[in-house]
């Protein structure tokens, strides 16, 4: 483990991570911004000053929380960006998005959708504001006429929220991760990549 | 004009009027639970007493701003299924939910996406819970395999959410609405219908 920069008490670790999971299911209950400090304080069973032991605001649990999901899209998008061929490019951004998806449900639904997440999130993370424009610049190509760009949003949108949506939680991974595959490429006119 | 059932100070019409709109452009910006009655009515330049002269409670504005959507979406439901045909059940969903989209682009947008919306509506509107299964149930039709229900999944959440995306604003109503019928029959492997 790496050295920290400050010391922690015993145990506070285990409570930031609960502390972070009890956050991300009240947004998706109630969005980010009904969610209070108070709210997660109570669902903890802590005082409100414990919470402010871990993070000073809200849009720090926010933050926190759209942290990894944002690296991991910026990283993806960097790694089919580099790619040559146009096919690869794409392929590589929706397999990554796509198993994102898979793989946080409900986190990446409520972050696509809420409107407090995007400026909380804005304020203190500055890749973030044009990573959704630069999945799009990956899905269209140079210069995209309105039929590229309608369909490149409906494909992102789509995948993201019908990930969390309650009528597709019983799908398990495997099959929820190869269908939205096959929709995403008939959406984008793509042939189903040879292995 | 229908004879009212209780009178009605002048100009309290226009009010009401300009409060929803405040609060449609409100929910857009903050979410439906990042929205007080305080900032609503900071926002008209009147008392929180002016506004709740017009409604109890946030509640009740969020009904009054989803009640047209609602009702429209349900008699397009109603209608698609009267038709005999699949394909005619299917082309006038997609026609009557992407008019819908492009008519009023962000609420969709908001009204598809934050949960505080659902909960808000849920308590007061009874035919509102099940609106989008029944939607789901024209597009899939009868006991839909897992590729299906995806793929209806994606369709509806892409149109309602892309509709509302900063990336489409310029895009004019007749184009977004051709391109995203466009994309919607691709999606869901079905023709161009003959005219």
């Amino acid at each position: 483990m790496a050295a920290r920069t400050a010391p922690r008490a015993p145990g506070t670790e285990d409570t930031r991570t609960r502390l972070l999971a009890t956050a991300l299911r009240l947004f998706s209950e109630h969005g980010v911004e009904g969610t209070s400090l108070q709210m997660i304080a109570d669902e903890l069973g802590v005082t409100k000053a414990a919470v402010y032991y871990h993070f000073r605001a809200k849009d720090e649990i926010t933050e926190a929380v759209a942290e990894p999901l944002l690296d991991t899209l910026a990283r993806i998008t960097e790694e089919a960006a580099a790619h040559r061929r146009r096919g690869a490019q794409i392929e590589h951004l929706l397999n990554g998005f796509v198993d994102l998806v898979v793989g946080h449900r409900v986190l990446v639904a409520v972050f696509s959708s809420d409107p407090g997440v995007a400026r909380a999130v804005e304020k203190t993370l500055h890749h973030a504001g044009n990573f959704k424009e630069r999945m799009l610049a990956v899905l269209t190509g140079p210069d995209p006429d309105v039929a590229t760009l309608v369909t490149a949003n409906v494909t992102l949108a789509g995948i993201a929220l019908a990930g969390g949506s309650p009528e597709l939680a019983g799908v398990d991974d495997d099959a929820l991760r190869e269908h939205l595959l096959i929709t995403a490429r008939r959406m984008l006119g793509r042939p189903r990549p040879r292995h």
